[in-house]
């Protein structure tokens, strides 16, 4: 069923096969993705759009020494594929099993991993110039996706290129989509090579443009504006990228093996940067992705007749699904209330936002730079902008925040969401680093939910707070629900006591109160006394608890989903330096990259489950040290 | 002697003048500016270049109501003057004294803090869609260099004001330099703009594009290539920006303030965001700083008469003097070292570099994003990539060193200067961060050099290195050129001993260690006995020597010129709870944005010198706790 496919076992196997099979290969490739992909979930909508484009780069490049950087990396299926990883898909982005992502360590036809966006132009320029002072020959490709072409670094890296004297090639892979639909000005720009090509509607739109232009009595300017007019009537496709010093070809169809074969084979013999401009189908090949490739961007497990999902009507509330209600309760409260996503609309709960308040709604496409100093701005014009955005996407944005928001001392308010381990999308994307770096910021309050009621209640806290930003930061997945009856007032830098005993005190951020709870149940069954304290403001930290504490307390246990250097563990225990009576325990990830597997088996493999944390206490209470009768030294 | 300038008292006090005296205000200005500067030091050429451009925008203007963001902001003083600050110049960048940035705390017509680069087209984005929210009037401009365009963010907003249905203009001030040069497909297009208005030389260059154009045979563009051929023999000024959807209007002389305010007041009547190019010449109207410059970008107090510095000849050696030599032999020695500047050669000690390898040196523009993921697609090619870099500019790259490099585990040396206070330029300049940010990067190797030798030895060290990123982090000024009998081995996370007493030890990171030694004095003359460590590698760190100390100490002081929260001393401070025995003082920066003036007087004000180490020491030894007879409790 699948005996073109069977026959590719390593890389360039495609070479051997005769060109009259290329499309039959394309749909098995595109059966066999859809099969594993509704077993496993994972991308599909980007995988099934790039399966001729990636045949084609295998046609013409000959790996592993030539070297292709896929831009964020989702859309490297066929490449496994045809690297010789198709029984990897077995266990795709499972703990153990192969990586959704490029990897290194998997093939050495992976030259770098990736999963953030718009990197991949300024890595192959690097590739490219250690190709060429080492005098070596091999073609670079970069494959970046119209979408993140709106990332700025994009834009730097091709600014870059336009100076280079040595081949490259750049493969726009435009599908009119990041993982909605695209935006911007460059956006509209490539939606009119596409559809102009054929001069449709063009003299109407040449009568707007020059309605609409300027004149102005320039001496410097006066004579060509006459001309300009003139040429405003002719489309030039790909001039925008000429006019920087890029070769523009294209554009060309994404799905036709042969076109792109020329295409890629013209490119590599000029002697600099080439972008050839590839229109692909999202979703492509299937019916359901195809309807709806937002949708279909990243799945869990589905049924491959009708796209629903395995596990439909049972999926639970998120800390998203509840910051999507809130907002929308906030914004109807507030004119004022603006919110920005980039890129990530739906991922990160502004759909209904966006739908109700169209005009307050800011998609800025994949520039979360740009989301940033937008917001401040905003901010600075009296506005109430709230930046929706995941932790990991939010660390392009680290210098925005301190220099834009902090110093301006402006309330900004960053709706941090995947927070924490987010599982099967592995190193790139845990968001494991976002305490760490904004307990550095001067003037950044940071807050953490311990359950959904408290998901609204900090972010109605941040809509009245004014005295500068506030981060508040929740993870993926299910919302806890309990510890209903703690329903304290939302206190700036103050903490809540949810059990007040003696000997040992958790210190739960956020997520961590939920495991915090069994935790104590364990020591309990243990025969210890086991306070808990749901933390709340990571920044500032309640220093008055923190003092009460060494009356009833010996041990001080912090617990937060986030890396140790920097984060709450660090700042606790440096501060209970002054306090020799306590002896701190930090629960915390350790200074390393989390590799891909489902949350709960990292916290298991981290121990940063309430198993793992009521071990490690046993062996610090029991070992070394002794708990009983105060202070373990 | 300056009766015009002495008439503008306060904003809009301008527009009383007759327009027959703008010139010679401007001429006033200049000299005021030159003699001020000349005193004082502060940025010179980007001042002197934007005279009348700013008389222009105050003239079409209403402030503050009208909204205006300086990019960068350091070519803010004639904004300063016509708002009423012209007595501040008396004490500009001094201690106390006016900021050289624009500050919301000395005026309502500075809108927002900045320093930073390519942040002003997102930020009066944000203020735009504020004004339109709340139904304001009021007028919002941008003023950007053509230098800070070659900062992605700057794209980002320009690809997102391209849907703006308001008025917004975008002021390009163009003087072909950022500090340096300027570089890339975008500076090139812009020289294109200046230089080919008058179709000189435009028949060559058309037909130099034809012959390296390439043909595809492809029935989707077929046809548009033939009038593409066509179409390129005529020259469009600013198409680019068209294209992306932004109104361009220009070039525009930007010495002629007749024709700006007619540009201005055209620009101001369109219901989008409008590009006005403006060509202004850095340095304009001082003989020596038109003649370079790059060289009076910023500049210390000099002679008027001839540009002089006044204490030129006495300039002490630098950590970047002793850098710009150490990598020059370097690369003599290995043909895959490369080094990287996001637009400072100059300033990094890049410059004898690029003269004698400029084959192996790159100048990125003002674009720190893609020199870090540049340097890692280099490295991940096989060379050795050096990053020279600011601290506070490093910050714009936080994700892209944690993406591209640590993850990847690529051997790309950061090469940090100005880590610790800079002084003049303020807070949006103090590299106080590097630390804190680096510390939390797995697989991220950080080091600092106690004086000139161990600078050399250190970068020696990191081009052996292999094993993941290093970042060699150095201070602004003079290097220290004691201590040359220390010169153990750089060995991987080991420190160096250089006194080993008992009682307090004193943990220096890099410039601290020469204040350890003073600080070690001063005890030693109270009574105390002192050991001194030079930390060498802040990560990892010598988990060794911090298990040996508490055998003889039982005080351990912590040292750096950095931020105390997630810095080295919280590190170490919780590193000890293990450890009761020892009590940690972190000397470090609060947590605060740290103002402008002199290094030295802020270093007193935080208690960072000697002096107020030994201070707070001596209160904590003999106020609560006790020292003497091992332990403070």
């Amino acid at each position: 069923m699948e005996e073109l496919l069977d026959q590719i076992k390593k890389a360039n196997d495609i070479k051997k096969m005769a060109p009259k099979d290329y499309n039959a290969l394309a749909r098995q490739i595109r059966c066999f993705l859809v099969r594993h992909i509704s077993h496993t979930g994972g991308h599909l909508s980007s995988n099934l759009g790039v399966v001729e484009l990636t045949m084609a780069l295998h046609l013409c490049c000959d790996f592993p020494n030539d070297r292709i950087i896929w831009d964020v990396g989702h859309q490297c299926y066929t490449h496994k594929i045809l690297t010789g990883r198709k029984d990897g898909f077995e266990n795709l982005r499972r703990f153990g099993g192969m990586s959704g992502f490029p990897k290194r360590a998997e093939s050495d036809c992976d030259v770098l991993d990736t999963g953030h966006s718009s990197t991949s132009i300024g890595a192959a320029l690097g590739l490219a110039k250690a190709r060429d002072i080492q005098k070596e020959s091999r073609k670079i490709v970069a494959v970046i996706g119209d979408g993140a072409l709106s990332g700025g670094m994009a834009y730097e890296a091709l600014n870059n290129a336009a100076r280079l004297k040595s081949n490259m090639i750049i493969v726009l892979n435009d599908n009119q989509m990041s993982i909605s639909r695209n935006v911007g000005g460059m956006s509209n720009y490539l939606g009119k090579i596409r559809t102009n090509t054929n001069y449709t509607g063009l003299k109407e739109d040449v009568e707007k443009i020059l309605q609409r232009m300027p004149f102005i009595g320039n001496s410097l300017t006066g004579h060509i504006r006459s001309v300009k007019d003139l040429v405003k009537r002719i489309f030039i496709p790909g001039m925008l990228f000429e006019d920087m010093g890029i070769t523009y070809i294209g554009p060309i169809d994404g799905h036709d093996i042969g076109q792109m074969v020329t295409a890629f084979r013209s490119a590599s013999k000029l002697q600099k940067a080439v972008l050839v401009h590839v229109i692909t189908q999202k979703g492509k090949g299937y019916l359901p992705a195809m309807k709806d490739p937002s949708a279909f961007h990243g799945v869990a497990p589905f049924r491959v007749k009708d796209g629903v999902e395995r596990n439909a009507g049972s999926s639970p509330l998120t800390y998203t699904d509840v910051f999507s209600r809130a907002i929308v309760e906030q914004a109807k409260q507030n004119p004022l209330l603006t919110a920005i996503s980039a890129a990530m609309p739906s991922g990160t709960g502004l759909s209904e936002f966006a739908k109700r308040y169209p005009d307050r709604f800011f998609d800025v496409g994949i520039a979360e730079e740009h989301a940033v100093t937008f917001a401040a701005g905003m901010a600075a014009g009296g506005l109430r902008p709230v930046v929706a955005v995941y932790s990991t996407f939010l660390q392009r944005a680290y210098d925005q925040i301190i220099h834009d928001v902090c110093i301006n001392r402006l309330p900004v308010i960053f709706a941090v969401d995947r927070a924490g381990l987010v599982g099967s999308d592995g190193e790139t994307h845990q968001g494991i680093f976002d305490m760490a770096f904004l307990l550095q910021m001067p003037g950044m309050t940071v807050m953490a939910p311990k359950n959904t009621w408290e998901m609204e209640a900090m972010l109605s806290f941040s809509m009245e707070y004014r005295d500068g930003p506030v981060a508040l930061r929740y993870p993926r997945g299910e919302a806890y629900r309990g510890l209903t009856e703690y329903t304290a007032p939302i206190e700036w830098g103050k903490s809540e006591w949810i059990y007040k005993e003696s000997q040992i005190v958790l210190l739960a951020v956020g997520s961590m109160v939920e495991t915090a709870l069994e935790v104590r149940e364990q020591l309990k069954a243990k025969g210890f006394a086991v306070s808990v304290v749901n933390v709340r403001f990571v920044k500032p930290f309640d220093r008055e608890m923190l003092a009460d504490i060494p009356k009833q307390h010996s041990v001080v246990v912090t617990m937060e989903e986030g890396v140790a250097e920097g984060g709450f563990g660090q700042q606790i225990a440096a501060w209970y330096q002054k306090e020799k009576a306590v002896f701190v325990y930090s629960a915390a990830l350790p200074n390393q990259f989390i590799e891909h597997g489902s949350v709960a088996l990292l916290k298991e493999k981290y121990r940063l489950d309430a198993k793992g944390i009521v071990a490690r206490l046993e062996t610090l209470l029991t070992g070394e040290s002794k708990l009983q009768g105060g202070g373990i030294r």
